[in-house]
């Protein structure tokens, strides 16, 4: 391993935020250890990285990462007027104590295995790019601002698809076109939370929504997730006035809540008069044969807001979602919708529109329903290969990710291995980061190693060599500790 | 005039809300006057209303717009629940109070001098739509939420483009592409205002930049405009967070800030830490000779942002917007732009990417500009034919739209007027709902009628029957008042 490799891993390390809070790299000889090269190579990189900004290194102390990159999380660092002085709002005080930060997809991997991303192959290019240039094309009296709630073309459609994919019934009405289920969550907490209130979150669940929710001043109150999703005997104690769930796939651990748990968290809704948010995020992708009705399918459904996106199933890229809420608050979500920013882009409504009345959308879904079932099955192949009974995997009901748990790999070994698996070419990502970490009073949460493994982006021959090289990482790890 | 055109003219102002807040609509008897039509033509109109849910009829009492139409500003009314006893947070609480309503676009109209609408026919379809198939087609690696500040290229082409149109000089870091310059606004209302703070609005000035900043719960003070623009003698006394200024093309009244009421709002905004939003909406359509270079432009410009769009000059259905922010909150933007919608889409941020760096975008705005002047023209022109002296024009520097005064006519016969226009199939808007309406202890503010006529939708003949029509209704209204 030459420094330009060396320099070009840590680089995406440092953007996929690696390394900790602190934002300590390992030593030049620790990390020359570690990947069995010279020190001077490792000096190379680090003084390469150095000179570009993205660490900082100060003689005899390990080099840092520079906090220019730590506060903006992004990939030019530059001599700007930090934002410390600048006169905020509560919120940008907020989301300045605890931006939730983005990074460039890293390039010098081998096999990334980041969750949310998608192979462009699987991507429907001549439907959609007929779709997109028919409603490009299509005439219009004039051109003006559009329904906030979404076009009632789009709508229209997703009502048929809903009810027949998912069981949900809902009057055209009560859907909401937004970018996104980003956009939907921040609707949610805007409508709904105020600074002080209380929302429930699983945890680990999916650190976006707590962002967002948190974003408002209110505070996170984290329920435990077990196999079958949100424990929700542990609500009974709880007053809130949301709760986000991901019951059909809990985001991380990929438990599906049971029935009698989606009626008890109905009930406690009902009680605390308080909103559920059910995120359906990948509920296209189903391999086991028991599908569980969503929450909003079920009895009494005031207190749910739907969310579903396309984010999963055609691109994270054109930021599409909708929301089924309550009908009495339909004018409220189209009320704020329309101060956030009057409404979503008409042609990729109507191109979305014209591709589920023609059912092409609902066969592409099976198509990459079926694309990402192989997917998972090569990944779960080559897992158990590669590791045998030392791995053992949650959340394979659905979606496109599982959690590949190292149970004989103690929590404190899991920033080493993840660095090893980069220095490899192989992108992990720590599921540790998703649990909540304000529970106090508690040991850190989980006691061993586990990764967030997403496969949607990765051919089956990639995730094959992609879990050789972190089986090499694994074993290179137990090496150096003996 | 017959039973069916009264019934969609009826329709379509209560759907623009022509109909004040009591929302009484004339008796049929004095209808009939109006229109010199018999009284059971309209009790035919007015019946046939009342059957598909848009007005009440009690026995006696003159027809009302139905409260479910007043409450959601939709064309569908429902017996759903109401939102009155739903739990909000504040900022949904405040929407529920003041809600900024949305309508379908009028159809039964001869001319509709509705501004913010564009002629299809000026849309660069084939450059367009050539530049998305580009952007769709073009080849990545994975397909992954993208940088939420916008594409490096798009924001490198905007760079470009702010240079050479508008003096505007910043770093490509400093631009963040939004859904519209809706979400700039709202973005920087979350990041600076609280509850209880004080924003600057023109008076009279653009209603949803009021309404997005009050959203916060933040107050506004509004500060009289005069033929230069904002008054900015009359900040001297004045403490807030922010300022909303429209300095290149005041909106609605049109004048242009003169380069000392700059200054001194720069140096109010610096003594009292507080930030100016500079809105650009319409700043491609310059029909004289002086621009005035933008506040971004002059001297230290650390507490402008600045906000542009597309909206005017290609389509407000694209919804895309770009700020320009100061460098020490760039990150604050970037953050809040990802909690809001992760990022604007990406196809369209390439397809207007590579208009800009081909020159087309530059040579369409040249084309419409022309096209809006001749518009322009053509509407002066039949103003002045049609009116002579008795119309005062104001705003025709700039823009898509001019204010045209009647100061014979008080503004009690504001909203006869206007509903005289409509029922002759001429939509027209007063400029008085533009005025603040909390400035209590004056009298109401435009002393004499007032229309916002946007000319940008129209093609010149048009515009000549559309003012030939207005005519007919001012002089109909003077014979039924004599």
């Amino acid at each position: 391993m030459g420094a330009r490799q060396i320099y070009e891993t840590l680089r995406d390390q440092i953007m996929a935020r690696v390394y900790g809070t602190d934002g300590l790299l390992p030593s030049s000889r620790a990390l020359a250890d570690e990947l069995g090269v010279s020190r001077s190579t490792v000096t190379v990189a680090y003084e390469q990285l150095a000179a570009e900004g993205f660490i900082e290194i100060r003689h005899g102390a390990r080099p840092r990462v520079a906090s220019a990159v730590v506060d903006r999380g992004r990939n030019r660092a530059t001599s700007r007027p930090s934002t410390r002085n600048a006169r905020l709002s509560k919120f940008g005080g907020r989301l300045r104590e605890g931006p939730p930060g983005w990074t460039e997809p890293p390039r010098a991997l081998v096999a990334n295995f980041r969750y949310g991303d998608l192979a462009p192959s699987d991507f429907p290019l001549l439907a959609w790019k007929k779709a997109m240039v028919a409603a490009m094309t299509r005439k219009v009296d004039r051109l003006a601002y559009a329904d906030p709630c979404g076009s009632l073309r789009l709508r229209s459609a997703l009502q048929g698809y809903l009810w027949r994919s998912r069981s949900v019934r809902c009057d055209v009405d009560q859907i909401v076109v937004v970018n996104g289920s980003q956009q939907g969550l921040d609707i949610c907490a805007r409508l709904i939370l105020d600074a002080g209130d209380r929302f429930v979150m699983e945890d680990p669940g999916y650190l976006m929504a707590r962002y967002t929710f948190a974003a408002t001043g209110a505070v996170a109150v984290p329920i435990p997730v077990d196999a079958d999703g949100l424990d929700t005997e542990r609500l009974a104690t709880v007053e809130a006035r949301l709760a986000y769930v991901t019951p059909s796939h809990q985001y991380p651990l990929g438990g599906v809540l049971p029935i009698g748990r989606r009626h008890q968290l109905l009930a406690w809704a009902r009680k605390c008069d308080a909103y559920v948010i059910e995120d359906d995020y990948d509920s296209e992708y189903r391999y086991d044969t028991k599908p569980v009705p969503p929450l909003h399918a079920l009895e009494d459904s005031d207190n749910v807001v739907y969310l579903g996106t396309v984010s999963k199933t055609l691109s994270p890229t054109l930021r599409i979602g909708y929301l089924v809420v309550p009908p009495g608050l339909r004018s409220m979500f189209a009320a704020a919708k329309q101060i956030m920013d009057r409404h979503t882009p008409l042609a990729e409504q109507d191109a979305l529109a014209s591709m589920l009345e023609s059912g092409t959308y609902d066969s592409h879904v099976k198509r990459v329903r079926r694309r990402n079932a192989e997917r998972q099955q090569a990944l779960l192949d080559a897992l158990g290969r590669r590791f045998g009974d030392r791995v053992r995997i949650d959340g394979t009901a659905a979606g496109l990710h599982i959690v590949a748990w190292f149970d004989d790999l103690p929590q404190e070994r899991e920033e080493a291995l993840i660095r090893m698996a980069w220095s490899k070419g192989v992108g992990v990502y720590p599921v540790s980061s998703l649990f909540d970490r304000l529970r106090t009073g508690r040991r850190p949460q989980p006691a061993t190693v586990g990764l967030v493994m997403g496969y949607a982006a990765l051919e089956p021959a990639l995730i094959e060599r992609g879990c050789k090289l972190l089986a090499q990482a694994v074993d290179e790890l137990a090496v150096r500790r003996e």
